[in-house]
């Protein structure tokens, strides 16, 4: 048995599974239909979307997506309205029940022991035609359900190799590659095998247009233009870095194989000391910025941690501390983790003001710092007045305490960290107990 | 009386010691007639050139130019050879007599008290013509006997002003004001108070051309065209710097006028503990090269100082030290002083590999570092391979200890730090006894 069939061995749905799911989604289904009818509302169409409807789901996801779909002439508000009522009357026998919001509400509960969601739609003519996100998924599954039979197992074996790899999930935090993307590769290559083998050689900008119908040029690292939409690149969301990623992973997968990459080995927290060797033979000056993270879902949070640690960056920048490497990570707290070429800078602060002859400019430069407290000496240098001056921020720690506020923060975190925040430095981040976020300090040992 | 004029009266000769000049002054030239006589050379002229002959010396200095004048036709050899003999003779009755060396030998001597130049040279038509570059000061002495009378104070007070602001002098070490060079500014301007105002608004690039005759561009920072040869700059060996310098003593002078500018008051020493409150307050590192300086004369040992400093800095900023100021001190010893952000960087580094998508380069590149002691952690940033390595030197010290041979230096001082060289640091500088050393340190406390 090759190791991508043993693979497929452990993620491959038993026929038992298979029937269950099965089994329960015909329920959903019909129970769609009654209370529509109990409820006096005509000519929707319930559908089973998604990896449960394409036969490409891992064996223990229990995931159903039921759409709802109603005529395209129906209003916006009706549409809202006896959506939500339909699936409030299917959700009474549901657990968990949680009304959920992209472009209209919808529904989350728990059925049976599957992860339902319970999305009304419109039933457009064509993707290229949608009134709403979500109206193309069911052109997505027709397209897949239509050319994915036979190649089934090579879309488990690739989701579960980008499973592995930390490249799959379209969403925010991960910015991977989609469930839907991972089959329109398996399709266009044919194969897993055959897709690795490409992905050795991808570059920036490659476009794959299977039906020849792209209208629009994308800028993204990798271009899949959608079957259904001629003017919808499906790989929009995925990462620079995690195009580089995926094609460093298949390189690595191709040249010595192993289970380890569909299967990877949980990575112990490091130890108090080990997180204190590390800091020490590095040699740098690391700080955290430690905050209370708000309740919010993964693509309002992440997205607003990623600029926080960029605007911190730069806030670092402009007053002169050099930043090797940073990262962030959130449970109930949030920290943003910073590795600097030292969290200290000298007092003095080289502050080169107008050559000498532009005698107006030179007048305001000399009298601003003349007589100031601020000046250690001033002088003149390649003829330009330069003024060695006192540093406002001599640590990166009273940078922070100081200028946080000053910072482009997203407006969630804008608000946590303005009720507070902790600056933590070298061993005080090793005593840090979360052991995800020990976990998540492994990327300073990481080695590819 | 005026503040120029107590100046004045400091500083031009008495009757008596002008009268005591004239007479040493013809003594030697009628002794050069008598030499050259007993010598059986004939067709020599002597002549009296510089500050001497032009009324434009300061009391106290006591430098006599005698330039013994062959003919044109005369052979460079006959020159040299009888050039010498004839100086020889005359210096029969000098001391502390010694050859020296420009395009030709000369003899310098002293004489009755007096600090004596004999300088062969050919009696040219004009100053294009010349066959030796000396062969040029007697057309310039020529001019400004010509154009100077009247205004001899003028050049006197704007020497004194420039020797008191450091200005003054065109050898390499100064890099400023030639006597001449003095001289036409007082013959352009008309006086010392229309230099000074005129010098207020200097900018680069600023062209005098009193005879306008010039035929070649320059790109000095000021270009002051030789009435005598229009191809030259007489500005030429001004630096940016020292132009930029005087710019601004003229304008503090215009605006509160002081007897400092003519005589400053003389720098003390930094005392030991001076020395480290400067340093300590500053913040920075300090770190000094020191070594025997050898026996040079300044215009050799100065420029390699400064290329020996620019070296220097090179080396830091490639191994990723900052340096924030520097200078050069010499005496027995001879110092390269720097100021450094840091003289430690943490033993990380962080190496920017090739794009992932380059896979010639990517394979070579993680080849290099993956089993390597030196590797930190390898990954992925910005779609490029990154690899966080050890750094080479994490201190300054240990950088110029090892690859101190590196560095481009001139011949003489190539030597020197061959034979070995000092590292200071920090309050180590501050015992360094040397009190010229202690007031080249008030660098760091200027203020203008």
């Amino acid at each position: 048995m090759t190791l991508e069939e043993q693979v497929l061995d452990r993620i491959k749905p038993s026929p038992e599974e298979k029937e269950k799911l099965q089994e329960v989604a015909s329920e959903l289904l019909s129970n769609v239909i009654t209370a529509a009818k109990q409820l006096g509302i005509k000519n929707i169409i319930p559908k089973l979307v998604g990896s449960a409807a394409r036969n490409t789901w891992i064996s223990g996801t229990h995931d159903l997506d039921i759409f709802i779909a109603f005529p395209e002439s129906t209003s916006r508000e009706e549409l809202k309205v006896n959506g939500l009522l339909i699936a409030r009357e299917v959700a009474k026998d549901g657990k968990n029940i949680e009304e959920r919001y992209a472009e209209h509400p919808y529904l989350n509960m728990n059925y049976r022991g599957f992860d339902v969601d319970l999305v009304p739609c419109f039933a457009v003519d064509s993707a290229s035609m949608i009134k709403s996100a979500v109206d193309r998924t069911p052109f997505h599954n027709e397209f897949i359900k239509m050319s994915i039979p036979g190649r089934e197992d090579d879309v488990l074996i690739m989701k579960q190799f980008m499973k592995g790899t930390g490249t799959y999930g379209s969403e925010l935090r991960t910015q991977g590659f989609s469930g839907y993307l991972t089959e329109l590769l398996i399709v266009h290559y044919g194969s897993f095998r055959n897709t690795m083998r490409n992905a050795c050689n991808w570059k920036p900008g490659l476009t794959i247009d299977m039906l020849e119908h792209g209208t629009v040029k994308h800028e993204d690292p990798l271009i899949v233009i959608d079957p259904t939409d001629p003017k919808r690149n499906v790989a929009a969301a995925l990462s620079l870095n995690q195009f580089a990623q995926f094609i460093d992973v298949c390189r690595l997968y191709t040249e010595e194989p192993s289970e380890d990459f569909f299967f990877p080995k949980e990575k112990a927290p490091m130890k108090e000391n080990e997180i204190i060797d590390m800091m020490n033979s590095r040699g740098s000056s690391f700080v955290a910025i430690v905050f209370k993270a708000p309740d919010l879902v993964d693509d309002i949070l992440y997205p607003q941690l990623d600029k926080m640690e960029h605007s911190v960056r730069a806030l670092l920048d402009e007053y002169d501390f050099k930043v090797l490497n940073s990262g962030y990570w959130a449970k109930e707290d949030a920290i943003i983790l910073l590795e600097l070429i030292s969290s200290e800078l000298p007092n003095v602060k080289k502050h080169r003001g107008p050559p000498v002859w532009v005698s107006e400019h030179a007048q305001g430069f000399k009298e601003k710092y003349q007589d100031s407290d601020e000046l250690f000496s001033l002088y003149i240098e390649d003829g330009f007045y330069v003024a060695d001056i006192r540093r406002k921020f001599s640590t990166a720690k009273h940078l922070f305490n100081k200028r946080m506020r000053t910072c482009s923060l997203g407006k969630h975190l804008g608000e946590a960290v303005t009720e507070g925040f902790t600056i933590l430095e070298g061993n005080e981040i090793a005593k840090i107990k979360e052991s995800e976020f020990r976990i998540f300090l492994r990327k300073w040992e990481q080695k590819k």
